[in-house]
């Protein structure tokens, strides 16, 4: 497939990557790139509204955030969300047909979250927030009696061992931890260890090839024995359903205080995955060493919370998804879909429909 | 050699890991082993005046931080420093015995260096210190409007490629950079690019196998040179010597300010390496992004020092050696070289005496 007839609509808020215009001239010269660069206002990208007819004609494969109207893209046959989630499209015509194809931005985020993980918790074994304080002061004071635990010898649990917790893996190895990953099913051979979701190039563990140990299972028992390996850090990097929710409660706490050195806890997945008054009396009482979290329940979490206040707690607003490569990285996915398209091939993280 | 009429002393503030006493039990069962642990009063290390003459009987092989006086030590024939550098032995009578063998602490360090570097160039580049600000005033904001660099596709400069350069190179590998490293000799070969210094096993990069270019030179010429290969993080961790004093001056300041997205500038080292007067004028101007220094001239940097205020600058009192595992780390380290004796090989950290 030449995709002579073919006008691909970009719709994102960066300009163009030379690097992905270049591509696509060379591979595809006969391709109608039409990149429309979104505008922000106050921090909001602007849907398409203001776009001509004559940009929206003939339009037959598109890469935008927002969800048009249908009655504009009568032709699209395929679509690259520039959001991992596609809830917004679920009962949107083109996304109920099954000739038209949605491929995910999957991938896209795990280095800069994976950054975050390993930040914050740099952060709370060196005592930087500390330092910081006391830099304001003008204070120059060693604190020797606080331990710093380095993390070569320590081991690294992951809770959910997608594109986010195979970049934290990759980090985790530099660092000298051993890495366990937990998933819902058994990963039993080396296929089933793989995962084909888009992955930046140099980062993460598509081949499944960094865990020392495998752990899996539908059940609280299975991620409780998970939760008794001795783990160090433990990262909570699990989709939010009716089995997780509330899957960190006051009875996990207590095993992960059994722990040789105590657990430092990491959520960037959804804060209704732990419940917060065990993870409050779990800080209180010194039964995990310390905790970060990107996500909370509800967002955005109000004033007087008690999670504001806990002791050894970091707390970001939903941010460590933030990073000036997405846009780059989600160029880098459109560009070999399309190669896919125009080879035959399944494409790159294919939603599944129901 | 069995060690059958040798007595190891090691006095460090430390148990005895062990995994280094069954090791040395199982490899040398004639040698005796007295482990005695240094007391600590106030954060300091106390020498080792209070142990026997039925302790110090005897004694051919040892490891420790203090000097001990000669009389206590004179059939001594190894040393175990417990500190990288060995200034204060220099004029002792078995420093200067040709026969007596020194080795020292080299690579015990490197693995809670790198954190600390690879933590506060995170730190920086996700805000952390502005979220823990606004968590203090629990306030959940997402600062949208400050962008966060990540480190795919992004290049780190290594000032100085010993073992913290080359544990820095294997963080900076694992979050997607390319690495850049300088040495003061050229490295031509794949020879010339080992380093034989102790590595904590699974860390650095021993083999020198992580920088994709390589730049040398004694000159500033060679050194702005290297400045101006566009680094996203520029890592300081050379030695400071007459060479090396106030080698980021005003222009290295403006070389680096015309690299694509400025520089991140990372002081392990030492203080006197960064004339303060340019790091604060290209901080306060936007010559560079941040900075984070763990050093400081003199130390300990005095209230009222203009450094303490200077934007975007990171201050900790020269603690990113500190670490929990220090004394397991050294205790591998001695075990190696009890294996180099036993078996009549040079032991690894070798002074070379003058």
């Amino acid at each position: 497939m030449s995709f002579k007839d073919d006008v691909l609509l970009v719709y994102l808020p960066s300009p163009a990557p030379p690097a992905f215009l270049d591509s696509v001239g060379q591979k595809f010269p006969n391709l109608t790139v039409r990149w429309i660069e979104t505008p922000v206002e106050h921090g909001m990208l602007l849907p398409p509204d203001h776009l001509t007819p004559e940009q929206w004609h003939g339009v037959t494969l598109m890469c935008i955030y927002h969800v048009p109207r249908p009655e504009l893209i009568p032709n699209v046959r395929f679509f690259q969300t520039a959001s991992a989630g596609t809830d917004a499209w679920m009962k949107h015509p083109k996304y109920l047909d099954p000739d038209v194809i949605f491929a995910n931005a999957s991938g896209c985020q795990p280095p800069q979250i994976a950054e975050w993980v390993i930040g914050t918790y740099l952060s709370h074994e060196h005592h930087f927030h500390i330092y910081a304080d006391q830099q304001k002061q003008e204070l120059w004071r060693p604190r020797l009696e606080l331990p710093v635990q380095v993390s070569t010898g320590r081991r690294m649990g992951i809770l959910g061992y997608g594109g986010i917790g195979r970049q934290c893996a990759r980090l985790g190895q530099a660092l000298g931890m051993e890495i366990y990953a937990y998933t819902l099913r058994p990963r039993l051979t080396p296929d089933s260890r793989r995962d084909a979701t888009y992955c930046v190039p140099g980062t993460g563990d598509p081949d499944g090839l960094m865990p020392s140990k495998w752990f899996s299972g539908s059940s609280r028992a299975a991620v409780d024995h998970f939760l008794a390996q001795d783990l160090d850090l433990l990262v909570v990097a699990l989709p939010l359903s009716d089995a997780t929710r509330a899957l960190l409660g006051p009875e996990q706490f207590r095993i992960l205080s059994r722990n040789r050195n105590k657990t430092f806890v990491t959520n960037i997945a959804r804060g209704a995955i732990i419940d917060d008054a065990a993870l409050i009396h779990a800080l209180e009482t010194g039964l995990v060493r310390g905790a970060a979290i990107d996500v909370a329940e509800p967002e955005p979490l109000p004033k007087g919370n008690p999670l504001w206040k806990a002791p050894n707690l970091f707390i970001t607003p939903h941010v460590a998804w933030q990073s000036t490569r997405y846009w780059e990285n989600l160029s880098d996915l459109l560009l070999r879909n399309l190669e896919k398209l125009a080879s035959g091939q399944t494409v790159i993280n294919m939603e599944k429909k129901r």
